[in-house]
């Protein structure tokens, strides 16, 4: 499904990114976007808080949980600037989290590199990647450069 | 590696995951030690936090983060009554964690029901199962029937 309004929402993934950048985190970005309105943001705060699970999905999700007082997010997207990672694809799980949009791939890390086809979602979760997949890849491959 | 405190630990799990019972939680317990000393505990707080991620793995290794002031637990393991779900064993990839120890296994939400082999963790990490097994199911399985 091609919705018009993903590049908008990525670029509000990228500007959490920005932020984790500018605090020396790798850089990772993630909102959650409700009725086409922005209900929670998160960016990587693994150095900042000592906390390996504090990737941005994980803190973007857990922040509209408590903004809902629910826990479960079935009405919910999460855009996120990368494939998130096997923590965070078990949380999105969990969650129930109704979509979920990336930029980059991560062959290292992603989800999609250490789980069994057809994948930990149930079918009816969709899932679109790509989107803005050159701006949220260059972002983690520079911090990385700068960080050489 | 045998390891004659793998039962005693495991019973401490298993009080966490008595405490998830008693609050009507999934009752699943984890507890981290380190040089033999437990340093944090942690039982399924999913219903009370109002959040999908708070599994009982989760809540012990961020609480030995905050303890130590580190985001990597290279020198403790982790004893948890249930295999871990895919988050969890995410985490505790991401944690750095020495070693995994764990009851019963989890042949629907398990890691290893989702994950390629070898497995989503470096080999330099050891992994026991099957300690208290059936104390560990049993709790679960009573859980569940008490439910219907």
């Amino acid at each position: 499904m091609l919705d018009l309004n993903d590049e908008y929402f990525m670029q509000e993934a990228l500007k959490e990114a920005q932020k984790a950048y500018d605090e020396d985190e790798v850089p990772v970005g993630a909102i959650v976007v409700m009725n086409n309105k922005i209900i929670a943001r998160g960016h990587n705060q693994v150095e900042l808080l000592n906390d390996a699970t504090a990737h941005a999905e994980i803190l973007a999700i857990t922040s509209a949980f408590n903004l809902l007082g629910s826990k479960y997010l079935p009405e919910a997207t999460l855009y996120v600037t990368l494939e998130p990672c096997l923590m965070c694809a078990g949380a999105l799980y969990w969650g129930k989290i109704r979509r979920i949009v990336y930029g980059a791939s991560d062959v290292k890390n992603g989800y999609l590199h250490h789980t069994k086809e057809p994948g930990p979602f149930p079918a009816k979760i969709e899932i679109t990647k790509g989107i803005l997949e050159a701006e949220c890849a260059f972002m983690i491959q520079s911090f990385f450069r700068d960080k050489r």
